[in-house]
């Protein structure tokens, strides 16, 4: 593999520019991208750029409802279609030299280096650059999106003359607040101008539909070699804009710091915008640029303690694993229970709404381990808040009685994807709801949270279940018709194997649930009888526990006589081939293969029966994982994000640890190395937590037993001198330092935990463990 | 059923007009729609009209390519929705009196009738009215889309005062080119303008993306009180217009002729387009309106002549089926091997695309029977001319060496559906085309259009079917996973037993085909054989006849022991539930249910595996088809216009009488009744191609037999005396007289022809035959 990015273990580097280079110039602006949980955006170059790039900034929770109607929509359909808004672009900064504008797509470029560093999440540049009117420039800007501050992004933005004859230089820092979306479908522009604030240096502008209000306020301080400059306002239309002229002599720097107070009507009255975005960006200029980004690094510092993942003897892999928890921290801080972890973060605008079953499956066991039980608890709110929303959703397929469908993507609650198969059809995604909250439940060894607000979600989840599964005459058993698992390449199937495996579970689980807070909890359990009427009609617990005993899941005799779990009816039908079979020049077959070949053919784009296999791991044993490992990896394109991961998991747990670790890579790195050359769209941020999951779960081994213990298991890839990582885990952070043939734990914060390792439990505290592995 | 418009054999029409019954005034735009294959339009009134409407004129083959497109397009998607535009409103007339324009959505109606007369083509309407301002005028409108001259619309408006004073009237014919579809995803607008000629009157406008050009040349007479006005040319913008002011005393008449050429550059080099249109509308008002109209009602005569259907004892039933005849010749005049039956005709925009398999399976069999060969060998050649269309359009879904698949929907031969399950998966349709060759060889009792371009299409069938069957080892037999049957109901099913079959019997025919032009047609062989390749690499055939023997065809074992084929696999998993259970208020389904849930049940929405049994009726015999009508028909909830007609058929074949008669009446008035209550969006066309079939093949019993003969065995519904009707076959025109007990026949137009009555078969020329029947 040629890496275009240098391996470093805390920073993303990139030297040389090629300006006609443009997926790969589009790419770097995704992987560079910076945020802050509330808000971020691609690493756009600050002055023009003539070549080609995706503008993108993104505040979370801000979005526009398309429309997406065609002749016969179908009863049900959600109304709209969410798209992830591209807001004004604020980093922006106009250079003229003479009468030549600073792009960097026709000038000659003699360095570049362009830099995130992870630790402190700084974005910085340098370049030399000579212009088409020869005169040469040198140029180092660093910018942050706050972490310290969420409404505030700030930059500064240094210039030298290094002609040889002074020169007339021109600054012009502004907002642009017209922009567009690119997967606009009538190049449609989704905000309107509220107020351009000459005086104060302010745009409103307000989301058409959903009527979000935002506001932008712009303050800068200018020196140019080193005495202050005064600009000029040359704000217009949508356009906050403060220009700075000067003239240099040769080795004399024009320097600009810029601090941009972004206030939007999701955190403020809209009469207290105008205030709220002055005070951020007044307070940032008076304590100035490096008193901010010392704030910022310092609230870095603090994210990753705690979080860290150390490599020894594979850099690449080291980076890779740094590049997803920097993505990870800086999408989702679980500051503000509204937001959520959008799939492609704040680094592209693909896909609508926020909010995947992702985040249940692969992101909450990230924030649960490495940001403790609050970050968590955060995201189960969010779908409790939800609940309403997830009620009527069901009602609006004919379900009743309180049954609750979360929907397949959202932003508020409201299904806002636009394909019957996903949406009506993939409801799985119900299940993995629910076992997050078990899997909260279980990692924490707290229950409380099933009182607070996990046995209502439970209870609707349960009624959709029981209400969803029809009886089968001939079969005499539940059956669960016209589904999408969780393997995209399969629509409309019956009886997918993960999809009834989960529903019994869920069935189950929520009676164990509802016992459990009836007596630990009641007057709580009075106050949700009341809510949700649950019993009112009967006996529902019965209901649940017939379906659930009833339900049908399909199974098929190999030849050797060995039976599998069936990834649907009528799987065996189709043509079983292997999918290193495919051509090279055919995959990803997403890219290559009609949808209707896809569907009938039997290739898995995501793990499916292996992902419930992987949920449930203790309830089958090693051996049946690694039969199903055996029968259905090979059946696996792994043309999902979400896919490598748990399969590296599942080799790891089953002793195949080549092909772990080679998932592993492609899991860590997918985005760094760009193996399916689309990062110029954005980064795979959810699945990034699914990385994560490789490496703590898979070759770290660690996992709550069915004995409710923590415990470690180390399988270190072969490259790798040791695996050091941090867990939160029951009040204290503990390091895990995996060797060869040895395991060190320590609780960093002195808090006692137990650990099992081997066959023994240990109670780690600040002295430690060192145990022996065989 | 309380009717809103009047029952009379001949004529469809309405008196009394109330302008706030929105939905109302629609559907009597849609009722009366008038065209001439080639052009047509809504019975929209000339002038203003404040009230709801939907303005609609369309001309054949021209069409826009919408965008339809979400951020995750899956390969092989059709590239655009094919919307039928709403082009140029022609007939416009604005009326002043005084200061007040005439609107009768605010006028007082004294007296108010719209006829259209079905034997002339002729739409009418008189009216009395009472403007505000209290002047009072009578109006006479006569209007036609000519018949004789397909480029020409020409209208008759007169309108007498007959208030006590005498008032200025100003009329003002115009033509307006600013005009909308109703359903723009975001209003856009379809239509540029290329050319106001103010000198010649005349408009020229051309269609985005697509580029069709399209000319409107107006040419106006106008008298007042009998003396000829002279007009001021008044065109602006998109808009011909000439206003014509006069001053009338009581009882005297304004009366203004008006003549439109419409010409197309589907039919003339963009540079002739002026001249064209000038020379249509020159030569009309020329001659003048009444010479027009003569010219138009003979060319209507000939129509009618050997397509007339006669039912005594039942006018409604007589309304019905004339009112279907009407619409089809209307619609397609077999001028044009480039346009088709649209499911809307010219009466509506709703459905993208101009051809469905509905013309194949229902249509063609109309126009054979009744407008004679050569009608018929026009829909057949517009696929044959399409073949390479479809074979690109498999190529998409990755098929090879020649397949074809047709288009579910299309207006060129590209795809223009957009929802996948549909377009790549309801490939039954490529079957109906085969079906339609051998249907006309059948009828005709001539093959030589397997010769002229029938066999080249059903080798791209045959070789894309083979290729769509795959073998299943657990089955041992060929199987057809993913695809949707004609109950649409259903979606990504396996082994749809309607499509298996349908896809033996395509394989079977094909090789037959081949056979047969081989040795009849060595010449025309060879060049077939060249042009596609057929057996280069092999035998074909025998690949062919492998696949279709091997055929998997599910069936059921009934409780009763008997063998129903299954409409697909795991159909009897579902709940076994009958439409008649349905709560009135959740009917229809589709307006009440969401599509998951309809999906999920078991009702059908239109004949599927009955569909197969209606078209190989001879192979199946009454028995058989009784017990799948009586297993599959109480499931069905008839939500196609496609489904009652097959379902009236095979229940008069069935002796199910009650039933048959119930179904007809239900087709047969769909639209005059508006038993959906979506008239008001256009008519359905294609499926009243269906009503006549439920008329001819079900009471009337016509069908070509095994022994390639026509038999007629008669089953009138009880209420009806008599069944007339006249058939094109084989050269002759033969008039049917079918009474109680008696069956009469009689070559109109003197060339003999066989027919089977009873046991026996008969020559019967001009004196005819009477031949008592049990």
């Amino acid at each position: 593999m040629e890496r275009r990015l240098e391996v470093d273990p805390w920073r993303i580097v990139e030297t040389g520019f090629d300006a006609a280079a443009g997926p790969d110039c589009m790419a770097s602006e995704s992987l560079f991208s910076i945020g802050n949980g509330a808000m971020g955006g691609r690493a756009n170059f600050e002055e023009f750029f003539g070549g080609r790039t995706l503008q993108g900034n993104y505040i979370g929770g801000i979005f526009y409802p398309d429309k997406t109607r065609v002749g016969w929509w179908k009863n049900g359909y959600p109304e709209y279609f969410a798209k992830v808004l591209n807001s004004a672009f604020w980093p922006g900064i106009d250079i003229y030299v003479g009468e030549e504008r600073l792009d960097l797509s026709i000038c000659r470029i003699e360095a570049f280096r362009r830099e995130l560093d992870m630790r402190r999440g700084v974005l910085s540049r340098t370049f030399t650059a000579v212009l088409p009117n020869g005169v040469k420039v040198g140029v180092k800007v660093r910018r942050i999106v706050s972490m310290a501050e969420p409404e505030l992004g700030a930059l500064s933005y240094e210039l030298t003359l290094l002609s040889e004859s002074g020169a007339e230089v021109s600054v012009t820092a502004f907002v642009e607040g017209d922009v567009r979306n690119e997967d606009a479908n009538y190049d449609e522009k989704f905000w309107e101008p509220v107020a351009l604030d000459r005086e104060s240096g302010a745009l409103t502008m307000r989301t058409k539909k959903t009527g979000f209000e935002v506001r932008w306020t712009q303050r800068t301080a200018v020196k140019a070699a080193g005495r202050p400059v005064s600009g000029r306002n040359v704000s217009e239309n949508e356009r906050i804009a403060e220009r700075f002229v000067c003239t240099l002599k040769t080795g004399e720097t024009v320097a600009l710091d810029k601090f941009v107070g972004v206030a939007s009507s999701l955190n403020h009255p809209e009469a207290e915008l105008a205030a709220a975005a002055e005070s951020v960006a007044q307070r940032a200029w008076a304590a100035g640029f490096e008193a901010v980004l010392a704030a910022h690094e310092q609230a870095w510092a603090e994210k990753w303690a705690g979080c860290d993942v150390v490599i020894e003897g594979d850099e690449a892999a080291q980076q890779g694993i740094r590049f997803c928890i920097f993505q990870l921290l800086q999408t989702y801080t679980g500051r503000d229970s509204r937001l959520n972890v959008g799939p492609k973060g704040f680094t592209g605008e693909k896909y609508g709404g926020s909010t995947y079953w992702d985040t249940e499956a692969y992101c909450l066991p990230f924030y649960l381990c490495t940001s403790g039980e609050e970050v968590a608890r955060q995201l189960l709110r969010y779908r409790y808040r939800q609940l309403p929303q997830a009620i009527g959703n069901a009602a609006k397929l004919g379900f009743k009685d309180g049954a609750a469908l979360y929907p397949m993507v959202t932003m508020t609650g409201e299904e806002c994807h636009n394909e019957w198969e996903i949406t009506f059809e993939e409801i799985h995604r119900n299940g993995a709801i629910a076992y997050a909250i078990y899997n909260f439940c279980r990692y924490t060894g707290k229950r409380d949270y099933l009182a607070e607000g996990g046995l209502e979600v439970l209870v609707g989840i349960a009624r959709f279940w029981a209400q969803r599964a029809t009886f089968s005459e001939p079969k005499g058993q539940y059956v669960i018709l016209g589904v999408t698992g969780p393997n995209e390449y399969e629509n409309n199937v019956d009886n997918n194997w993960y999809t009834n495996y989960l529903a019994a579970w869920c069935l189950r689980y929520a009676s164990e649930a509802a016992e459990y807070v009836a007596a630990q909890y009641p007057d709580d359990y009075r106050r949700i009888v009341a809510a949700t009427g649950l019993n009112a009609a009967g006996d529902e617990f019965a209901r649940w526990r017939e379906v659930a005993d009833g339900m049908f899941l399909p199974e098929w005799t190999l030849e050797d006589g060995e039976t599998v779990f069936l990834q649907q009816e009528g799987y065996m039908d189709k043509e079983q081939r292997m999918a290193a079979d495919i051509p090279a020049e055919q995959r990803p077959i997403n890219q290559h293969w009609s949808w209707d070949r896809i569907l009938r053919s039997c290739f898995i784009k995501q793990a499916d029966v292996l992902q419930g296999l992987y949920f449930f791991q203790e309830a089958f044993g090693g051996e049946t994982i690694a039969r199903h490992f055996d029968f259905y990896e090979p059946r696996t394109v792994h043309e999902s994000s979400l896919s490598p991961c748990v399969h590296s998991i599942l080799a790891s747990l089953t002793g195949r640890a080549a092909r772990a670790y080679e998932l592993y890579l492609r899991t860590a790195r997918l985005d760094l190395d760009d193996y399916n050359r689309e990062v110029h769209e954005g980064l795979h941020i959810t699945s990034m937590a699914g990385s994560w999951l490789s490496v703590v779960e898979g070759f770290g081994g660690i996992r709550v037993g069915r004995d409710g213990r923590l415990h470690v298991v180390p399988r270190l890839p072969e490259k790798w001198r040791s695996l050091a990582f941090e867990l939160h885990y029951r009040g204290a952070i503990l390091r895990f330092g995996l060797g060869t043939g040895e395991v060190r734990v320590v609780s960093v914060n002195g808090r006692p935990a137990e650990v099992v390792v081997g066959e023994r439990c240990y109670r780690v505290d600040d002295r430690g463990i060192q145990v022996k592995v065989g």
